[in-house]
């Protein structure tokens, strides 16, 4: 059991929330449909914020209601507030996630709220949930830097999940946003995590922006975290340069987990076929950092089966 | 002392040994100098094997008294046999690395020889290059996977390193030649050769074929090694499709290293400017995973300062 990891798809949420090419329902769906071909059960498929501030998840209840309900497959949906808790309420997600952000600052730009406030709100989303019995995460935001305030202090981050957990939460996702955190701070952080709170309430969300996302995954892995955030192709986040990689490619998690005897229940090549049509859909080279050389891999090994 | 951490750069060899374009002479004298001014202080430069074999390493010995002498910068060259020692010894070279692949497999069809032959061969340039004082590294190729024999025994490895050690080589340089490494599998060689041998007399290189370059360094760093080889901008390898990664690339690996607190020396602005001037001299693009994100970084900080 200590071997098995859940890789939590966040590509139709995180990954597509700002992407300039907005996927209508039936696209959303063949993705989905190509990652469960791919062995994906846990994704976090949408997030029910306002349509005006976040247009590309306007359709986030007929979303939920167009994928199939099968046994074992987990779907949960982000909710910012009350207001969308009860919207992905009466379509019945799986769950839900509340996002904390760790720094004043950040909160105030991202929901204008203090951090205070959003603090208060999501304990109310999560006391919610749990009356509905339906499970939820908390997302801690920035939890190695923020964008305004620099490097996050590691005991706030503690102390803001803790919250969290005496709210009702039943999971922390440690989220380092912005890409920025190290393998030391990681190291640090999810260690006193997995001390305080138990490795099993801990789940790991980072990003590739310094080329280091597979480095933390490792990271948090040795800390006992079994539970990672991944986006099919990197989709998402580039919040920089094009090319530069946003959130971590679930094919490059998925090869490496896999390689080094743990086990996903997902295949790279069913992942990379995923990848490949959401770059189709999105009419953009879409990939994770594995894609060249398994691209490659593919072209000998079919070459050699006289395929190619 | 413990987070003192040794870059070897690789570039010049390893990253220049097999591309389409021969940078002459003068070409490589500006990369390493660009390379000083970032604080490299450690060079493979060149490698004297046949110039028929590998016709971009003909100007090895041409190389070596163009660079100018500095103290506490170090300069070695790969030497393939006794003819490639001699040939290093006469334009004094401050220190060897012989090559020494794990499988029969490899050394059958990288240097025609058996692998009792080539370890013979190892021991006879390592027992010369000790009786005249000069520094002598080890590398074993192939450490993780062969492409010919697959997975390598970790006994194996240990094994010929320990030949090599006996015969009185300084160092040993494990080699994940083709970048297939796993990091549970670093993990355990990198332990059980710390512990066999001393981690200081270690060295890592490894490639980022399939994205683990970074991880993979991590991980034998928490092995207790302290000297890991790069290539500016990823230079070199590429076995596989254009795109594709080959060796590790020296701004990614500083960029982590001193993010977490370790100090290399080198100046990760200083990397890049070297990456973008192999990139001109090459006539194509250069630069490792971290490129986009710092180009983006250095974009938004100029605007900052009016710069841009």
């Amino acid at each position: 059991m200590d071997n098995r990891v859940i890789i939590n798809e966040v590509g139709l949420r995180d990954g597509l929330q700002n992407h300039p090419t907005h996927l209508p329902v039936a696209g959303k769906v063949k993705l989905f449909t190509a990652l469960r071909a791919a062995g994906v059960s846990n994704f976090e498929l949408t997030s029910f914020v306002s349509p005006r501030a976040v247009p590309a998840m306007a359709d986030a209840a007929e979303l939920v209601l167009a994928v199939p309900r099968e046994p074992g497959v987990t779907i949960t949906a982000l909710v910012p507030n009350r207001r969308g808790y009860a919207r992905a309420r009466e379509v019945g997600v799986g769950g839900i996630a509340v996002v904390l952000s760790a720094t004043e600052t950040l909160n105030q730009k991202n929901i204008g709220m203090s951090l205070e406030t959003a603090t208060a709100e999501c304990v109310a989303v999560i006391e919610e949930a749990k009356r509905d019995g339906v499970f939820t995460r908390a997302y801690i935001a920035a939890a190695c830097a923020c964008p305004y305030e620099g490097r996050t202090d590691r005991n706030v981050v503690l102390d803001l999940a803790h919250r969290m957990l005496l709210a009702g939460a039943d999971e922390i996702a440690l989220a380092d946003t912005i890409g920025a955190g190290n393998p030391a701070q990681v190291e640090a952080l999810f260690g006193a995590a997995a001390e305080r709170f138990g490795a099993e309430r801990i789940a790991a969300h980072f990003h590739d922006t310094r080329a280091m996302g597979l480095t933390l995954s490792w990271v948090a892995l040795k800390a006992g975290i079994r539970k990672f955030d991944a986006s099919i192709g990197g989709l998402g986040g580039c919040p920089f340069a094009p090319g530069a990689s946003g959130n971590l490619a679930t094919e490059d998690l998925t090869l490496m987990l896999e390689q080094s005897g743990y086990e996903t229940g997902l295949s790279v090549e069913g992942l990379i076929k995923a990848a490949e049509l959401a770059g189709e859909l999105l009419g953009s080279a879409v990939g994770g950092r594995i894609t060249p050389w398994f691209t490659s891999d593919r072209a000998r090994r079919e070459a050699k089966l006289g395929a190619a």
